[in-house]
């Protein structure tokens, strides 16, 4: 019955690698009436034929943004790498959850490995710690924070933060938004947060950081965690954790990093010392999705000693949990039912090895670099900062507008070649200004896309300034 | 280069619905030493060629369980639809996060038309209500638990549970565990959970609960929840939800209905009665890779009002959302990146109409209703009570034994079949008791599986009591 249907989805997956080439429109611009016109949403109650639904299909594909792709360097994933599309699919067919080993032997055991490994890249030593696969570093981070509540006030567990001495988790200002969600959420309280401040590149400034739990420590709040940032998300640098690591020790708080993006600098030995001090961490975030390629959502939290999941998560459920509290991976997680992600890494893992996963980060670290280079290179661009991760932020300068013009012209810029649609790349806000931030994704990214990319960005900046209007831009001298 | 895994996955894809029938062995009674003598989970150094790694994958599979399949009956999972399978691969290779509009267009939409159209289920006017695909119920549940907190302590979000008044929430004693695992997470503590007593079919008792409520308002604590079940983990039974909104409405709690597995019946004119008063919940959780029969993970937290979810996450990042808040799921969501687990299920919705999904919930409540018949029928079983979901839990009954030795003999019956691996069901405690629990997936299932289920029950029944040593039963006369 769903013969056609599965044919179209077969014929996805034996072109994964060559399609992907020969897409030159990633993302067409498509207003809401115009999708809702051409692809019927509704459902109904009675079924489709199957031919229908085939043609459905077709509707959603071209009403989708196609990610798999250099020029897609709109978000923190990108280019896949094949063979984890493959093991993700597997995944899918093989159906299970990963609460209890007798419903997931092999894939328990293969979940076990990744974590295993993943924190040897971290601690050395691979057999005192732990870990789980979560959905997504959002959710690994703020499981860290409960964890770090947990050590310092184990009997929060049990009894609430109700009459709890206050605490302070202190982050950066480029911190990801999930530490603010996290607070929120966990009944801290958003204002157990405290943003310190960045220096100019984006790293958290020692000094106010030094300050920051000085100002707590008066107040009578305890200082419970530490985060250290391994890849800001605008503009994906490193705080010094070996600074944050002794810190967190003289407080006696708990270190977290957040590698969610440049954890994967870890595989490269070229690159890896930019995480130094990670190897003190408690607790550390990583997500795979993203700089590793592998389809969303492959995410971890890492925790440097055992035992301190099944402390925080373990609860009794004899209908489910029969047996041994290690290889029964649910009582690690916040989720009961869940899908086997690490499948996906493993695989791709497997095909590479270690050295095809440094190749993968050196690759695309040289890709950043030469990209930096050339925009370095041209009067026309101001570059953010030298990258330290494949992330590149810069702007179209053009002396003659003032800054607010020029925020404006940027703005507009990323706006007409988004809508263009055969590059995709975001945009943020930076101190102030407006930044156009590339995601480099694809580890063979070569010279003659990263000039197209360049050429694209002053042609459609020439021709904004050529008419003014479009910029609701001042057009008196500044 | 990975050509020949890409041929094999095809293949399974291609005989999904056929393979599935052919197999008889669901489970290999493997030891751990057995599984790592065939399958090198070791990542290596250097990648292994694509040859080696599609031997790899034969171990994988080898060593798994067979899940979709009428005989799985050990989780709340099993048979999937097939149009499942094919829309969650076609996530895969869409491979994009739901968070922003402009990166996943149709797929916002689609998710949108499934919470619109769930919630019309529950509360007949679809335009008022709200919701989020969730990684699981369990984080639905916690997630529900910070939104009961938000309503009536809302500067809670701000300053946390500090010096906050102590509140507690109601759930029967066959709650899902998440709560008490949402309550140690969220820093309200496990105490905040009253267990209230059940009838014994497993339906909270009415009299207890006010009681209960009684109990914690003496003791100051404010009643900030009431959870009504809709579908218990174990028997698959329904509070009297109606009821339940009642007194929540009396004590001006917020009303949240886990329907995690019960849910779906929602979906039958002739069955959702069962639910009734569920149009009273404030919010209701519902994953859909239980009773409908798609991949795992596809579940959904949906609200009565709108607005509930982003007042409650909503946080800024202009670096990613730039636009509109109802578009831009990710406000919504606990989740930063996450994946499209709304277009499985929208694809076999599509397919089935809302018509198919009623003949899936009916025919497996059919199947039920005949599987407890023929318990009932014989003299070598006892049902634990009649079905309200697809959840058949029996035992075998043996008067020469104690209580004590009945329990281990229906515990040795479940493992020696689940060891054998042709069917696989799960068991659990109940009351003292320990029963064999199936959890019927196949609408199609007959009634000559259901003979070859009792009769491989009572065979090896009979088996294991001509060996008592094996039982560790006591042999004097009881």
């Amino acid at each position: 019955m769903t013969n056609r249907i599965t044919d179209k989805i077969i014929a996805i997956i034996q072109n994964l690698d060559e399609n992907r080439q020969a897409e030159t429109t990633l993302r067409k611009s498509y207003t809401i009436p115009e999708i809702l016109g051409n692809l019927d949403i509704a459902i109904p109650e009675r079924g489709i034929s199957p031919e229908a639904l085939t043609k459905t299909i077709d509707q959603v594909l071209d009403k989708s943004v196609k990610t798999n792709n250099a020029l897609f360097m709109n978000q923190m994933f990108g280019k896949q790498q094949s063979i984890g599309v493959l093991g993700d699919i597997l995944a899918v067919l093989l159906n299970t959850s990963m609460y209890t080993y007798e419903v997931a032997p092999a894939l328990t055991l293969i979940e076990k490995e990744c974590i295993k490994r993943l924190g040897s890249f971290v601690w050395k030593s691979s057999e005192t710690g732990d870990g789980i696969f979560t959905p997504g570093s959002s959710i690994s981070n703020i499981t860290a924070m409960t964890l770090a509540r947990n050590a310092t006030f184990p009997n929060s567990k049990k009894t609430g933060l109700f009459d709890n001495l206050r605490f302070s988790i202190f982050v950066s200002e480029h911190a990801h938004y999930s530490f603010v969600k996290g607070a929120l959420f966990l009944g801290m309280g958003e204002q157990t947060i405290v943003k310190v401040k960045s220096d100019t590149n984006g790293k958290i400034d020692i000094p106010s950081l030094n300050k920051a739990i000085g100002n707590e420590v008066q107040n009578g709040h305890i200082p419970l965690m530490l985060v250290g940032i391994a890849g800001t998300t605008i503009t994906g640098v490193y705080d010094d954790l070996y600074r944050l690591s002794e810190i967190a020790k003289k407080y006696n708080m708990w270190f977290h990093v957040d590698g969610a993006y440049g954890g994967s600098l870890l595989f490269s030995s070229k690159e890896k010392h930019k995480l130094n001090g990670i190897q003190y961490a408690d607790s550390v975030s990583w997500s795979l999705h993203k700089i590793m390629g592998v389809p969303l959502v492959c995410a971890v939290l890492l925790t440097k000693n055992k035992g301190i999941l099944e402390n925080s998560f373990a609860v009794s459920a004899d209908y489910l949990f029969h047996g041994d509290t290690d290889l029964d991976l649910g009582q690690k997680s916040l989720q009961c039912g869940r899908r086997a992600d690490a499948l996906k890494l493993w695989l791709a893992w497997k095909l590479e090895g270690d050295n095809g996963f440094e190749g993968r980060v050196d690759g695309l670290m040289n890709a950043a670099n030469k990209f930096s280079e050339k925009i370095n290179g041209s009067e026309a661009f101001e570059l953010l900062c030298l990258p330290e991760t494949p992330i590149v932020c810069f702007r179209f300068i053009c002396l003659e507008l003032s800054p607010g013009n020029l925020n404006k012209l940027n703005k507009k810029i990323r706006e007409t070649i988004f809508n263009d649609g055969r590059i995709l790349f975001n945009y943020s806000t930076y101190e102030g200004k407006i930044y156009l931030r590339c995601v480099i994704s694809d580890p063979n990214m070569d010279e003659t896309l990263m000039e197209t990319i360049l050429t694209e960005v002053t042609k459609v900046a020439n021709q904004l300034l050529l008419t003014k209007h479009d910029l609701n831009i001042n057009t008196q001298p500044v």
